[in-house]
């Protein structure tokens, strides 16, 4: 088993070793006959995910994988869908900021809301994180949970990115919605493991990523029941309860899902973590890292960025056992056409 | 749709809209002939689940639900297994003090755990919440994730109830059991939402409910990332993180699944939040509470217990819109004969 693993691990360095060689052999004939990832360039990520996707469905082979246990997460900003040049949650925050804002002249007294309002967005990075938990408490709490999902909702169907002036929802990456379906076609229980707020997420996973909302794990804020007229409501209050980021990934995953997953998906050093947990199981694993190659489709950005930092991700990578994909080379489009 | 729902939460004082009655009475045939749920003795409880979940899969009814919308969630100390005259989980950390205490003279000094070495009961509760926090952590935390799940493994696979002679697992309710696979037949997904932890379940119910680990939601306590010897571990801190019980069990729910249950089933006052929460969605709802009523085949407990206390949950079943299941009326086994 430690053999094949291994194998798998080291595929971008070439290393392929002869069991597993055999097992994508095998099946490049069907591959070639039904292309599970028509987006893919042929290239080292293409034939490690679909020589992993052999290995662990294939069940007279020594790397069989049970479908119950067959999970892969994936980080979402940068991973799934565009990031830069800013997340596209803090985009929702500050467009939250100015539609309340008429609402609320006191904010102008607030240095953070005062900077989203103006525009000013050294103003607000010079306030540090501090800064950025005042944007996020007050449009994100002191409603309820269904009305969260209405503002979320309302914001992710018209709100559009200025530069490719497209929705969010379709600057989404079509190779990694083929991943997506060709790992849910292979039994897979595809999971979101994002810094982002899990109910910013949830509305739009489904339709977009076919990803229920049970699948989605994010960061989140304290929620409060109580009864309003006689119905049950749970409030959103101003108090970070988890930031599933980093070390959190992990933690989240374990604590919410309780296997550890077999296959993980990421494109920063705060995926880290989670890849290392994944890959620190028995048997067959597959780790990949997203590298942002693309300046003329997408974005360049690795090491010096503060929105999705890959750095460690590209040094650790062969002593890790993760993969990177190169955006650039790997992928034939970026975007789905519509 | 309004009509519909309000009449399965008066199923139990028999106002039968005209339209559910129409529903059961069509169903009756098929359901005589291949009984869902054989341990139970007709009645209005098993006429409300069979109704419930005829009503809710007919594609051509007005209360159809799709299947990725069948969340049905359930309490487990009381709800699925024995809990009287004490939590299994707090056998559990007993059981781990005692076989722990060689190993930690200093543990005399603690009042809290020498109560549990001379088997002084009334002591560690006169300790109150403190003294229960003291064993818990000094059980439960120190170790990494794995670990954990070992020794919570290697201790269900081997303690036994005093009383029964049998092992914990084996005390599981047959008609839960029933209800369970009923709903896991009509492709509703079955969660535990249990004020015991996490980790202390996940281990089992697979096996014993067919319930996976993701689909098991509980109490928890602060896990932290670690590197040991190159490998990732998570280690359990001696803190709380999440106490998944009363108002918790509404929290938890919305928190991890997203979706809003729409059959709801539990035991106890500290289940109502759950249950509120499930019946206040829309479209048709079904919500249960178990009422242990059978002391020769299990026990007798309701209004003034400690353990499973059910006060609130028999008065305001009428208008809270939840039925009570009574144990010794409605149950033609308590336990699976094996």
């Amino acid at each position: 088993m430690t053999n094949h693993r291994l194998s798998v691990r080291c595929l971008r360095t070439f290393v392929v070793g002869p069991a597993l060689a055999l097992v994508v052999a095998l099946s490049a004939t069907s591959a070639d006959a039904q292309d599970p990832l028509p987006s893919w360039n042929d290239g080292p990520s293409k034939t490690a995910i679909v020589g992993f996707v052999n290995a662990v469905t294939d069940q007279s082979g020594l790397d069989y994988v049970p479908p119950a246990e067959r999970i892969a997460t994936f980080d979402n900003d940068g991973t799934l869908w565009k990031e830069a040049p800013v997340y596209t949650r803090v985009v929702f925050a500050f467009d939250r900021v100015k539609a309340m804002a008429s609402d609320h002249p006191e904010w102008k007294n607030n240095p953070a809301l005062k900077a989203v309002l103006d525009g000013d967005l050294k103003a607000l990075a010079a306030l540090g994180m501090k800064g950025l938990m005042d944007v996020l408490m007050t449009t994100h709490a002191g409603m309820t949970t269904v009305e969260f999902k209405t503002i979320a909702s309302d914001w992710i169907a018209t709100a559009k990115d200025e530069r490719f002036n497209k929705r969010y929802t379709e600057l989404i990456y079509q190779p990694m919605l083929e991943v997506l379906a060709y790992l849910q076609a292979n039994e897979f229980k595809t999971y979101i493991v994002s810094g982002g707020g899990v109910d910013f997420m949830r509305p739009w996973t489904d339709k977009v990523y076919n990803i229920p909302p049970e699948q989605v794990i994010g960061s989140s804020i304290v929620t409060k029941f109580e009864m309003r007229n006689g119905a049950p409501v749970l409030v959103r209050e101003p108090k970070i309860f988890f930031v599933d980021d980093k070390d959190g990934k992990a933690i989240g995953i374990q604590r919410i899902i309780g296997r550890r997953p077999i296959a993980s998906f990421g494109n920063a050093d705060a995926d880290i973590p989670m890849l290392k947990w994944a890959l620190a199981g028995e048997g067959m694993r597959l780790g990949m890292l997203v590298h942002h190659t693309d300046a003329e489709r997408e974005y360049v950005y690795d090491r010096k960025s503060v929105v999705g930092k890959l750095d460690k991700g590209i040094d650790d990578a062969a002593t890790g056992g993760w993969m990177l994909i190169d955006m650039k080379k790997d992928w034939k489009v970026i975007f789905p056409v519509h």
